[in-house]
């Protein structure tokens, strides 16, 4: 993975298209998907609309790039599978609150908010969470391709619901703990659900 | 309240709350909080707007009022409470799921959904959880109060992040398990953060 070449992507042109994805994040998080247009996200970046098609294509795509910035997880998954399996889910959640709690993860909460305020949103997210970030991780730990697609599950109702708690309702004590007291608390559930006996699913 | 007389609270008159709490869930639940009205949802009910305030008071009131008639928790907890320790996760579950499955928690989805897409939604929902749902259900079953702080947050974590799993995103093999299958995967963790060793929390 680490020698792939993304194609068309001149190096010149890399500021330009970092300053829409910062405009279109700022502006995702603030609005939501729905209430935000691409010639919103064109002004606030000073670039024609034409050049957020030219960079981007559709609104959805647009979208898909800033989510996937913040949590881009395919470079973090090595970091999470190699080492004892037995710390998997210290790794997991480690990893996931490391950027979550990051300057760029810092519009998590609210991009999460917003992309749950619209089918294509919702869709986005899903289509995110299975093929980006929890397919390729529980493939890797898990061989039975029927059990990988529960855990994947199971992982992602509680990070979800972690991720809901603490940034987007805020709820404390959960809003204000350190990661290692959510990696205490929540490590060894995270653990089960990764590789552990879950029964008759 | 049915033996005092006052303005428009006679008992003919019930219908009529009934009337506008239906028309607000379905109108809540379609376009979230914040884009609902008191006049649409007047008009849905066919009543006039005045009413709805007469009865509800604010918008938030009468939000709060449909979303705590599919999942009022307070007659549910003794159905959780009541019965060996060790099987709290596994009423729990059956209990929210026998809720969210059933005719009136078919909005469950939807509103959850509406409920995040405002700020004061948000609100809300978190007033609604910590308050009426889980701080009671905590406070009865932990007795150390920062401890059961800390398991309704985690709980919360589990619940939250399943509904959306399987109500919101709608992500399988999650959404069309069966309860039984649901409890077999989930339960042994509910349970920890119930009842087991939190290690620092």
């Amino acid at each position: 993975m680490a020698g792939k070449r993304r194609a068309g992507r001149r190096p010149g042109h890399q500021p330009t298209r970092e300053l829409i994805l910062a405009a279109a994040r700022e502006a995702f998080a603030r609005r939501g998907y729905d209430a935000t247009s691409v010639r919103e996200i064109a002004a606030a970046a000073d670039v024609d609309p034409a050049l957020v098609h030219h960079y981007f294509g559709t609104k959805e795509k647009l979208f898909l790039e800033t989510v996937s910035i913040p949590f881009d997880p395919r470079q973090y998954i090595h970091l999470v599978v190699e080492g004892p399996r037995e710390e998997l889910a210290e790794r997991l959640l480690t990893t996931a609150l490391g950027v979550w709690d990051s300057p760029s993860g810092l519009a998590a909460g609210a991009l999460l908010r917003g992309s749950l305020t619209h089918q294509t949103g919702s869709e986005l997210l899903r289509e995110f969470l299975l093929k980006r970030a929890l397919e390729p991780l529980c493939g890797a730990i898990e061989p039975d391709p029927v059990l990988a697609k529960w855990r994947m599950n199971l992982v992602a109702t509680q990070l979800m619901g972690l991720a809901m708690m603490r940034y987007v309702l805020a709820m404390e004590p959960l809003a204000s703990a350190s990661p290692e007291q959510i990696v205490d608390a929540i490590g060894p559930n995270l653990q089960r659900y990764l590789t552990g006996d879950l029964h008759g699913a």
